[in-house]
């Protein structure tokens, strides 16, 4: 890369940025992620005169996956800034992403709003008034189409049992009543009409099929988007506009000859059941005293202690699976997840997105972004960036030493007696017992390193006290491979 | 995602995977680079039990980075494993890097050796005889084509001057006396013959154009690649085929005659006393006592104790550009560069590839990563990965805290008393005194961070010392923008 | 392309072909359009057996092309068949042809129908009743949309001028009253509203801006396809939604108030003169004696002999342009145009797709194909495809010699004189009274070679009265370019 | 497509267009292929008075065939000019094809000539003096690199059997009494030792595996592309180079000792006997008497009649397959095959760039373009370009009704009684008895449509007899499907 001096910028250079600068203005942009380089400085520095906000990253990919966001936080286009060539390679990954969950970058204009076909509604409302085992699924079509108000009301009116899909949660509150997300696997498999908002069949929802799903249940699908409409199965009714406008021509149907779906009937019976018994299995790991910790002990003295008004950004494997059971949503579009491609590298620039966003917003919300410990990896340098711009952000690593598992230290140490790492690590291991938090520290953030639910109680309760810095909570947990090293096959090799 | 479970796998993936693996062995595959996940974790496992080396990276884009230097370093393939979707869309940026240096992954057989038409190697020979001002310039197809040999002897029985591209330091060392490198723009200015030898004209040689070269000058290209030849400009001979074979026909041709590049020629001359003016100018400025250190105090002190073996990474703008200057390499393929696109982001990744070679077939060779600030923060986390695998890397942290430049403390508090940083912390700008070094000790590494010329002195003397711990020197330079935050120009909006 | 014995075909490809065609007939594909090749011979015949008409064509080109033109005429979707590698490269033109006038290939199920939002509908309503000089212009979205019925009610209802676009001709009928596509240029330019039924601001529509249009003029877009809304300019109202849906939602709103738009205001009295002056102007061009015949004086003729319920296929430069002024269309999707990208080399697949088609749905409608002499050589050699399925097709190639312009034979023979054609024949020239009508009697259809009205009148009388066979009329026009060829400037080299 | 107004052009574009046309001509273009229409007109213009020749085409398809060929033809880069768009993607196809055949388009200057290592071109004369039944091929970088006069000497001297691929025909004369063209498959199968000379091992030469080879079968590989070596057997010795010098190395080395390969060996023997058993076969179908003629007795009669100087382009499956076999190349770069890819359509295309570079380079040569009727239907209409230049090309149309085969008039009439063409033509077929010749004589060229080996006769001795036109020879062969019509299977329909 040339050596650049920043005195000798060209006028032409420098024009030419206010130009694009303006062009960003116009579109009505608010926060541009990125790195400079030449030639692209002169262009952030023209967008920050014109009072847009620029954030400047570590990685290209880190950049994009926070601008990605922005869109589906506020409505409005993010731009992501990067220099040509490797630097908009290593925005790819981002762009695509924002691509395979729907999100929109650069977009111009609010959409006009349409709504569904009248006939298609009265067909929609005649399936629902006659499904013996109904269930409403929330996606995060019903969140970008801010739609929390009308669905909110078709639940409670017609007291119909619902399920979010992970980037739905908060639409309607986690802990409303009607809310079965902890007989999640039985709703699907015996529901017999599934009305999906926003929501896609994909293989977060088993691709609507058999057997999880009964054969014959019949979709009713309310969306924006045609082409995703029957994608994997034959819809029953299909519904096609914005998600809101479609829900409120769907009460307004439903209005007319009173009914509501009986309370007390078989179907609410099982599912009622069925939560109970999951959320007291839940809770009986979660009350283990065996240390190092399980992932539900974790999460259930996190969600104690969890702001109700609080973002929730997650990625990992079973840290993001679990975790998204355990943790509640109660507003709509403060959850942002991996989403449908479970891309690793996300969470910190969402994150970054998430409060750059609230500080304007919502002042005093915090982010509380749950990483693996693997995940974390991917972009864990952007805690510099945390630190630089003082942002309300709580990092949650949950560490079990490992990509899905790792190994303990003795373990570990026994493993290196005799050979090179390099021959024997097995691939998803990684080193035991990481100080993360300070990689937290080493930029003026709060580190703590916790093995005990008190620590984490108490760790919790100072990083959400003290407003004026982020905080990284590195969180030991069970490796899961407790087994030696030596009887692992990998040691025994096969041809040598 | 979808979890995991190790003992789930399907004796089908088992099978599949070692088939991969056994191809890779074939293929002369001794390392890989790479994340686990679905599924390649199997064909990790597979290829480390057929003694491949596995190293498990942190985010794709260094594992491929990493990957792209083993070709280089071994002659023999390195490969990048990656799960498809977002990883592959990760490991982009390096394999665009590969391809841009001409390095090779995943190549097969070495290629036969091919050797230059007899009559273009009469007419360069008589060519290199006639020119009155020459000029050789070693590239890294050079270092690829191991050819030392036959270049040293060249340059030393025909007393020819030489002037190293990045990544040719080494061929012949840096030290010899008929390197001009410190004259350098001086040497390719005024040459009438320049003889390149695995060199290409791109920016880093200014093209091969006027007014960096004489208008007339001659150019012998010597170059495996025909693709490559008369590029930019249009060489008076091409010399095509294997670099080390074609110039041994050099060799043979001139040994006809005996002749030599006269030692006290006027050319030789003016570059020596070139030379003379150039050193002394930097020494002075590497013997200024201010505090924070400039580049040139801090590069001259890591040079008197660069172990002499030593395989020297370096990435950044004015940190790789000076350091380049002052760090010598003794040895062929023992640097390693951002090279010709300039891309952030390899530095770590090239370490870490260089180390697992060298404790294979030099142990005791220590890797020196020397990194601007921001190029660290691209792949910083790979930190763990090298204190995991306990590899022999020193990692100096050149740190002026920014991209270009930066603010000292004090500017960037006062800068921050009366707004928030979102809205004015200049594009270039990253965190002040930020303790990098914080992330190596994280790991268990040491860490240090050096504000004096002793300090400097001190922390590397500890860590070469230290042959079982990586180190991290986190060394404080000049921020250079050195004017008070409210002079910037973008502190004052033009149109709120 | 390795030999093919039919009868070695293996079991395997038999029975992989079954289901590829079984797949295509579920999907209710009606038309294969293609050339065989191995492998895919067997799903040409496997498709055969199911019902599924295979057309076999000369060109992937122009099997595209055909396939793409399907979905439009038919609702249901087109498949192009073509062996991999090269035959894949040639269909990327009907591909991208396809793609860029929003067409579908195959199109899964017919998506669900969407209204727009009944705000916007009041507001659209409000703008048009206040509009002082009103103007509907009719795209091809409307005709794609089906929306003739209802779009005609709304000019009928409120007496609104209306323009059509090329494709858009014939939703309502070109000699409607209300139809002031005479006078074009006037009605864009002086409208106040505007209101686009599926219809692009694009490069026909000049974009949408001044000079063409008033600065100021409001428009109302309606569109199913959010991404199209909004592109050039910004409208005052959009509707998103199904055109036939949008317009009746339209009519029901206007319906509220009694209203219709003056048919004696000055507007209208602005347009019905300029229309008249216009069609008067050319009229006058059209009754020219003079040979060779010009562009008016051929459509005017053709005109009068056009049957109503033709399909009006074209492709050229003038020959379309002008043509599409003169030559009427009177039923909805029954005219297909090289549309957006003007891409030529489109006519004689479209008019093949059209052909077969009105041969099972509307049998007794002609195809009359009007194609400029260079357009009709992209494709030529389809007129064997004509002739083997024997097709309702009336080729017209309307023929000046060359592109925009050629030379008549004398010229022709004196520029030949002294040096060879490929050193002097101008680049858009053709040669001079080729035959084309040969190319049709080559496969046993009729030829005619028509230099006056009469000849012309006369050919178009017989084709239309033998509904057995094919035609080409091959029709020659004045070449335009005049003037002697020595007077050309690129016969006198510059440099020789 | 924009009307275009010859007058208006302006400024601008004239002198971009100067510019254009003067950078290829600076790069030694000396043919343009293409069509014209906005913005290229004036870059032919700016051509043609720069003294390049601009071909005028009807099809880009047909235009960058051309383009490509000149190329292989001239040594000097042939150029394809298209308007961007459709027009770019029309030419597509020509551009992948000239990619796969390894030819350049708009290569800028004749490459360095490189030689092969000492050491293996020593190794490689010792594996053929030692080989007991060797075999060279051909192939068409021995032509491309015009290798012919030391590939000669080397068959003549050592006294080796050789074998052309399709393109490699006429690099030694197929006549030569070493060619054992003629027992092919025996000689592929027994050889010993293998020396490739710029031939690769694709599937034309079955990829050099077994049942075809023997299994230890020694390949020595002789190219200038690296990457083609060892691609899909490793070699014994690879010589990497310009074919014609490191032949020439191979000549000089096995030059050293005396030495011939035993012409009365049993290997020579039976390679003998082999073709004189073959040759007598193949004379004894050409010799049959039975109407309609067979491909055999139709390409007897062409060699008979065929100019020994002449081009010979062939497209088609049995056409290309078996021409390829009967009619001699006795000069190299005088066959222009549809190559690695069996690319249909590029007959044509390729024939005229051959006519233009002959008309130019060696007047009075022919040039025989032999196409099946399928393959002439994808460029058909550049008949019309070859009487608009006159061009000295004879078109042979081997017309067997279909692809691979069709029906004879009869049976088609009879398939046709009673139901729609559309409904039961089967795939392969074309319309029996076209007129191919009238494509021909509908722009003023001779035509011929010939039943019997006499009419061949006098057709093929009339169209060489006058060179002032180009002909094309329609001749009939048997349509080989000689079964009833109602016998094909794909007339029962299965489930209807």
């Amino acid at each position: 890369m040339p050596d650049s001096n920043f005195a000798e910028r060209s006028e032409e250079q420098v024009s030419g940025a206010k130009v694009i600068a303006q062009a960003l203005k116009t579109q009505d942009v608010e926060y541009i992620f990125g790195i400079v380089g030449i030639p692209v400085t002169e262009i952030a520095i023209a967008a920050q005169q014109l009072g847009i906000k620029y954030i400047g990253m570590r990685n290209e990919q880190a950049a994009c996956y926070a601008a990605s966001a922005i869109g589906y936080l506020t409505s409005r286009p993010g731009v992501c800034l990067v220099v040509s060539g490797p630097g908009l390679i290593h925005a790819l990954g981002g762009m695509a992403n924002a691509n395979m969950n729907c999100w929109y970058m650069e977009r111009c204009m609010s959409p006009p709003i349409s709504m569904a076909e009248t006939s298609a509604v009265c067909m929609a409302a005649s399936v629902i008034r006659n499904a013996k085992q109904p269930l409403l699924i929330i996606g995060k079509g019903a969140a970008y189409a801010h739609a929390e108000e009308s669905i909110k009301k078709l639940v409670e009116q017609y007291k119909l049992p619902f399920l979010p899909t992970p980037m739905g949660k908060g639409v309607v509150p986690d802990n409303h009543p009607y809310c079965v997300g902890a007989a999640r696997s039985r709703a699907l498999q015996f529901a017999d009409v599934i009305v999906l908002f926003g929501a896609r069949l994909n293989w977060i929802l088993h691709f609507g099929l058999p057997p999880r799903y009964q054969p014959d249940v019949k979709f009713i699908q309310v969306d924006i988007c045609a082409e995703e409409l029957g994608n994997n199965v034959k819809p029953a009714v299909t519904l096609l506009g914005n998600i809101h406008a479609v829900t409120k021509q769907l009460l307004e149907e439903l209005d007319k000859t009173p009914w509501q779906y009986p309370p007390e009937s078989k179907w609410w019976k099982t599912l009622r059941e069925k939560m109970k018994s999951n959320e007291a299995a839940s809770k009986e790991l979660a009350s283990k005293k065996s240390l190092p910790m399980n992932y539900y002990t974790v999460f259930y003295h996190v969600q104690e202690q969890l702001p109700r008004d609080c973002f929730v950004v997650s990625e990992g494997a079973n840290t993001m699976d679990i975790g998204r059971t355990v943790l509640q949503n109660y507003l709509p579009r403060h959850r942002l997840d991996a989403g449908t491609f479970g891309t690793m590298g996300v969470g910190l620039g969402f994150a970054i997105a998430a409060a750059v966003v609230a500080k304007d917003r919502s002042p005093g919300q915090w982010i509380i972004c749950v990483e693996g410990d693997s995940a974390f990896g991917f972009s864990g340098m952007e805690v510099e960036t945390i630190c630089r711009y003082n942002l309300p952000i709580i990092l949650l690593v949950v560490n079990n030493n490992g990509i899905y598992q790792g190994f303990d230290t003795d373990t570990w140490k026994e493993m290196l007696k005799f050979q090179d790492a390099t021959a024997v690590v097995p691939p998803m291991c990684l080193l035991p017992n990481s100080h993360y938090e300070q990689v937290m520290t080493a930029f003026g953030g709060k580190g703590y390193f916790v093995q005990t639910p008190e620590e984490l109680q108490k760790s919790l309760r100072q990083s959400l006290a003290d407003t004026t810095k982020p905080s990284l909570i590195n969180i030991m947990i069970e490796p899961q491979a407790t087994r030696k090293a030596q009887d692992f096959h990998w040691l025994t090799r096969s041809n040598m």
